[in-house]
């Protein structure tokens, strides 16, 4: 079975591997339906993130279940399911309060880039679908394995509410469904910050009203500006530097709220600066499993269309140049089809 | 009229200089019933943060009106009136969210450890009581200018719940009646980190049901043993330093809450440690106005006793003494009386 390695920066080979397995009674192992390239994939494809060796990518995942452990209950056989990026109990005490990512057990899925996956705790991290989707549906549900989920934690962390104004810090798959996120829950006002059309024009599909192209300190001075000098209600946080932290905790108000969820690289945050911005901080790798019973209700009801993300579709084979799309930016999202 | 002036560290003057006037119409005059020497106070005086010029000290004052400017509509001479350490008109979109010390209009108060103070934005930033207050009241009324509220904000940012696990790191007076407003609001169990048996005495008075006395990482470990190993659901840091906040974020359950009110000295946050901890961070410079009319009902009914806390009393021509005490740990904090 072939699986897209990770070598060296920008050196992503699609290379034998020995077939998963059943190693756990509660594994199932299952036959990709739709995977693709994460974001944060791209931290160790440039370099960014180190490479200590040759690593299976991918960790976003739909699929038909082939086989499952002795012990797995809640899954069986024949069903299409979805899973998320770290497995999880979903019984123990993180679980129960809805931080599955911060389960007491939880097993970091890797190797999904690739036709067949063992998926750790299948009871708890995997959800199945009413039916086999059509496939119209696979990209949206590709998209609850991670950055719909993602998007949403964002929104939710950064208590997105009723009428109030938003403000989406990075213009990836994940800000956009963060865009996405926001609109679903009722925001008033959702100001994307993008300089690329093609997203401008995704973000506004989404839901976004207004659209800020400067950044740093350029982009805080139109956001606040935006808003009456006092900053928005709500900042989705969805990039992971120094500078988009910085952009979102100075465009939020005195007492609003930064959901952050791109995973920072190299970010310090000075105590004395965040503590007289007033704000509130909540993010941290979003728990997509508490989400994905009611955001696959409404993709299953066809009321968010978030598979929108992907502008990009290739067999498998061609991981490699999956990478380079997202790299140059030529796409926002790489669907790949075993 | 003389007031505490800090010339250098360790050296405070009782010194003469004018008397406060009225100089704007929004301006009041109080004469001041009771002061005190706040931790925070203790920062300079200790050298950590720098003197730039001689400093005219104290932001915790009531006391009863002396004079009104032309434009001040809600308090009136002959009045009881409590303050708080920043002036805030009430009026403007962060002080009708609550945020007072991020008022869009604010003044830093200072000078108050003196006779006699000039208070700015009098409408906004003064509250009456019902009556003169009887004098034993009067402790207790004197703490809801910062230190009560400051520990409520700590309690509230750390959305402290009835039943809940709290875990208070700080043993001075915000933290202890930070203990006292966690009790307040209904928590199920309080973990007080505190190594003075004084401070450890009125926590439990305060409500306090468990004394953590290990600190870093050792107080860590006790607070996760104490936890079933998952973290307190609200902490409380009411200290600032690097070592305080490490312990709050390390204490605290994923998607738990930490409420910050000790300003910070020389902390810096890492990105990723933050993010992977999956906690929930608010705090900032406590906006005591929002909750002085709540505080001040259950002050007056006797409800809470936070003037505990004063386990020293002087005359104000002895504050230089004052200082000393907290300095060395002798008094918890020290009332001063004009």
């Amino acid at each position: 079975m072939r699986v897209a390695v990770l070598h060296a920066p920008k050196d992503v080979r699609f290379e034998d591997r020995p077939a998963p397995a059943i190693t756990q009674p509660t594994d199932a192992v299952i036959r990709i339906a739709a995977t693709c390239v994460c974001g944060s994939d791209l931290w160790p494809y440039r370099g960014v993130s180190p490479i200590d060796k040759p690593t299976p990518m991918g960790h976003e995942y739909c699929g038909v279940v082939e086989e499952v452990g002795s012990a797995v209950r809640s899954v069986k056989r024949g069903q299409f399911v979805i899973g998320s990026f770290f497995a999880s109990d979903n019984t123990c005490r993180n679980c129960k309060a809805g931080y599955q990512t911060s389960c007491q057990h939880r097993e970091l899925v890797g190797g999904a880039q690739s036709g067949r996956l063992r998926v750790p705790l299948a009871d708890g991290t995997l959800v199945a679908t009413p039916d086999i989707p059509p496939d119209d549906l696979i990209p949206s549900l590709l998209t609850l394995s991670d950055v719909m989920g993602t998007g949403w934690f964002a929104a939710d962390a950064a208590s997105v509410k009723p009428g109030k104004t938003v403000a989406v810090v990075g213009d990836g798959a994940v800000g956009l469904l963060g865009v996405l996120s926001a609109k679903q829950m009722g925001a008033g006002r959702i100001i994307a910050m993008s300089r690329h059309e093609t997203r401008q024009k995704l973000a506004r599909e989404f839901g976004a009203t207004d659209i800020v192209t400067e950044r740093g300190d350029d982009g805080i001075a139109r956001i606040q500006e935006l808003t009456d000098g006092v900053g928005a209600d709500s900042v989705l946080e969805c990039v992971g530097t120094q500078e988009s932290m910085m952009q979102a905790i100075h465009s939020t108000r005195p007492g609003g709220s930064i959901g952050y969820v791109g995973v920072p690289h190299d970010v310090t945050l000075k105590g004395d600066e965040l503590f007289f911005a007033h704000v509130r901080l909540h993010g941290g790798p979003a728990p997509v499993r508490r989400y994905l019973p009611e955001l696959l209700d409404l993709v299953w009801k066809r009321k968010i269309n978030p598979g929108k993300v992907f502008d990009l579709t290739l067999p498998l084979d061609r991981v490699a140049e999956a990478y380079q799309a997202m790299d140059t930016r030529r796409a926002i999202k790489t669907l790949l089809q075993p």
